[in-house]
């Protein structure tokens, strides 16, 4: 892994959190978007792994279960605000979010699943490799409470980081 | 969260996996200390989380089942190498690896678990908040035939980190 990578890994992973990122997947004929804020990043089974969580009401959900992979863009500069905010409250079963964003779809270099276009994005492309849906039972009381009060837990994605680069 | 802690969460992750680290639980009266390399850390259910993985066969394991936090704790300076070795090799079953390697255990700040005392540490203090047993049935086959020929699959355990400095 170059240091360049890595680089982009920690900004990526930084930003995500602060300003939020376009978590991408492609399932056959389908495309769809959603804005995420949570999500990690680190190495395991000798790989960098990104971990995304979506819960089953999401129309990504329908979509990730099938797919084999999906790509996270940032927008390190919060150049893309209104368009996080729309792709974080709309669904994709009502709205082509990208035509509603004028958002650009973009070949990823090694998967299946385009990037979001952009400049100065970071884009983490992403090969699933081990999914789990979340055991509620195992689960601190608090943060049920706090997260899960309409019982709509997450699945968790493990996807291995094949590409990381800045557009 | 402060510049300071994430600064030093990013710090930490990329010597984690390029180092090491002693990952050390607490359990009643036992306490023993292992060595980690993988791991992931960000942010879901709006806590910053560290996500440790534990195989069913180490000693760790029967603490870190029954125990309410783990730490982590990041030689940044790689200064304790032979140490690192000799605690990812033996079984704290066998060998008191605190004794042996001439480690101080220190009071945590927040939880009951101790860190390992040194200079220039980073050190993770966590709260177990949820954990999960790996199901090898969603896990790529590659994977599964790399790391786990001998069934011996990982519990991941996320750790609210509620205390992240630099010692």
């Amino acid at each position: 892994m170059s240091a360049n990578f890595v680089e982009n890994l920690e900004l990526g992973m930084e930003k995500l959190h602060k300003i939020g990122a376009f978590l991408t997947v492609k399932e056959g004929d389908r495309v769809n978007t959603m804005t995420i804020s949570w999500g990690n990043i680190g190495f395991e089974w000798r790989r960098p792994i990104f971990t995304a969580l979506v819960r089953k009401s999401r129309y990504t959900f329908d979509l990730i279960e099938k797919a084999e992979s999906f790509t996270v863009s940032v927008p390190v500069n919060n150049n893309l605000k209104k368009e996080l905010g729309f792709c974080g409250s709309k669904s994709g079963r009502d709205f082509d979010k990208f035509k509603e964003c004028n958002l650009e779809l973009v070949p990823s270099k090694a998967v299946e699943t385009p990037i979001i276009g952009g400049e100065d994005m970071i884009h983490y492309e992403c090969k699933i490799v081990y999914k789990q849906a979340m055991d509620p039972s195992l689960l601190d009381k608090k943060i049920q409470e706090e997260c899960y009060g309409d019982d709509d837990y997450h699945t968790l994605y493990y996807g291995e980081i094949v590409e990381c680069y800045r557009s």
